[in-house]
């Protein structure tokens, strides 16, 4: 299969509307480029449950902080269009920023009730341009089934949820994260860490298993899920930005005195050395990232 | 032709689908019910540009503030449903407010830059429930063109805005104010008045109509256009929430001491007794509004 190439709203439109007119099913694989095997596995999942597999690569910069890393985002098209190709990508859409955002843009689309807490708090503006983005494309697509890590887990609900109250005819699937062979899961943002913090970040998926086999066993408190993790990870030197455990659907966190539900997400945010990673596993569904651990 | 109506959003978007199916061009005209010759006419541009006609009514209650009069607004569905086939709808598409709006539903939508003046100060809010349900309703429909009267012209910039910015497919097309003989913008809010308030009500297309031939007579100062506008008002016993000459386009007004633009819009509110009207012309543009006034 060749891969073909839009960067323009009309042309990507277009070439949606094929896929759709040849009576094909559209995957669409929405990602900031940098493209690692966490995503050829989102792209195989889309190539599972559709005829055509398109991929848009966009840093969008209104998902980023004023003090956030969107200059330094790591940023390679050549690259990500081979391994599209490879993957067997039919399309990409690659546009610049003025085509996504011309100069008098001003339509923004918020999730209120999921974004007020873990990331949502501590990103302000984050999901207000994660959700504007991913609308703008929903609606040059059209019916399509598109697929999210569950990596970026507050993120996979923000969208399920536009997706649901607006009505936009996209078919939302989350995809398990894939991590590294040391557990680490898998980010554009890991090309960033030196050698020790990537020794240290494998507090993370460490701290994360065993949460997972505690939980197993029956623990149910939750500061009795939370202290060892925070424990672990500022042990590795990290700076911590929440470890939260919340509803898996709504995203409130619960009390520290509080006793989980039989599912329960359990979220962290840190930074090592200037890289803020995240990571997350539902306890009582996802096993644990390390199996030996 | 016989008219099909639908309340859940699975069946008004198939019967969407079967049109375009049938490589017809859909026409919307999105309404809040309590319909009149101004809607009737916005049907009828609508059947000029496309195959079938689609009508939406849904008292839309994010766009009413607190203290508005969500629950005092006109309703009458049966009698909608009459007019609109005998005006050759197709389809009316009445949905539940729990419809729209379920239960944890929690997205919404903004248009920044065109709502801070004018409606957009005086009535927070109301345009963030504006631009929801119109994206709710373009993503049910999907392409269609879809009309809507300019005597709500700060809204129909909004609403050209977050198409374009959002990639909505669809196109946005104004459509003149109709008005009764006596000048006076139809508007469903009209049942309201008394007799009385009714005769108070014609200062607004009266004060707008001399406006427009002090334009054309070369008037360019901001306030020279104004202020006999506000007396005109006041004088027949309005309580003026604004009137101003804004850009028709960025919608920002101008200063009373600066000079127009060649086209400037000149847009007005007004309470009549409980009632709160708006009426607009755009100066170098439109008629006025009572040809022999």
């Amino acid at each position: 299969m060749t891969l073909s190439l839009s960067q323009t709203v009309p042309k990507f439109r277009a070439a949606c509307e094929r896929v759709r007119r040849d009576g094909q099913r559209l995957g669409l694989v929405p990602t900031m480029g940098a493209l690692h095997a966490g995503h050829r596995s989102l792209i195989e999942e889309a190539r599972r449950r559709a005829d055509q597999v398109f991929v848009t690569i966009f840093v969008n910069p209104t998902q980023f902080g004023p003090t956030e890393d969107l200059e330094a985002y790591p940023r390679d098209l050549e690259g990500d269009l081979t391994r599209c190709s490879e993957a067997g990508v039919a399309h990409v859409f690659a546009p610049a920023v003025s085509e996504m955002y011309p100069e008098d843009e001003c339509t923004r689309v918020r999730v209120v009730g999921l974004t007020q807490h873990l990331c949502g708090a501590s990103r302000p503006g984050h999901f207000e341009g994660v959700a504007t983005i991913v609308v703008k494309l929903f609606a040059i697509v059209g019916e399509c089934v598109a697929v999210f890590g569950r990596k970026d887990y507050q993120q996979l609900k923000v969208v399920e949820r536009l997706t649901r109250d607006l009505n936009l005819p996209v078919e939302v699937v989350g995809h398990s994260t894939v991590r590294d062979e040391d557990g680490l899961a898998l980010s554009s943002r890991n090309a960033h860490l030196s050698s020790e913090e990537r020794d240290a970040a494998r507090a993370i998926p460490l701290a994360l298993s065993r949460a997972v086999r505690q939980f197993r066993s029956g623990e149910r408190g939750v500061g009795a899920l939370v202290r060892p993790v925070t424990q672990q990870l500022a042990g590795a030197g990290l700076r911590i930005d929440y470890v939260s455990v919340a509803d898996p659907e709504r995203l409130t966190p619960f009390d520290d005195d509080a006793a989980t539900s039989d599912t329960a997400l359990l979220a962290v945010a840190a930074k090592v050395g200037d890289t803020r990673l995240i990571d997350n596993v539902v306890l009582g569904e996802d096993p644990p990232p390390i199996a030996d651990a």
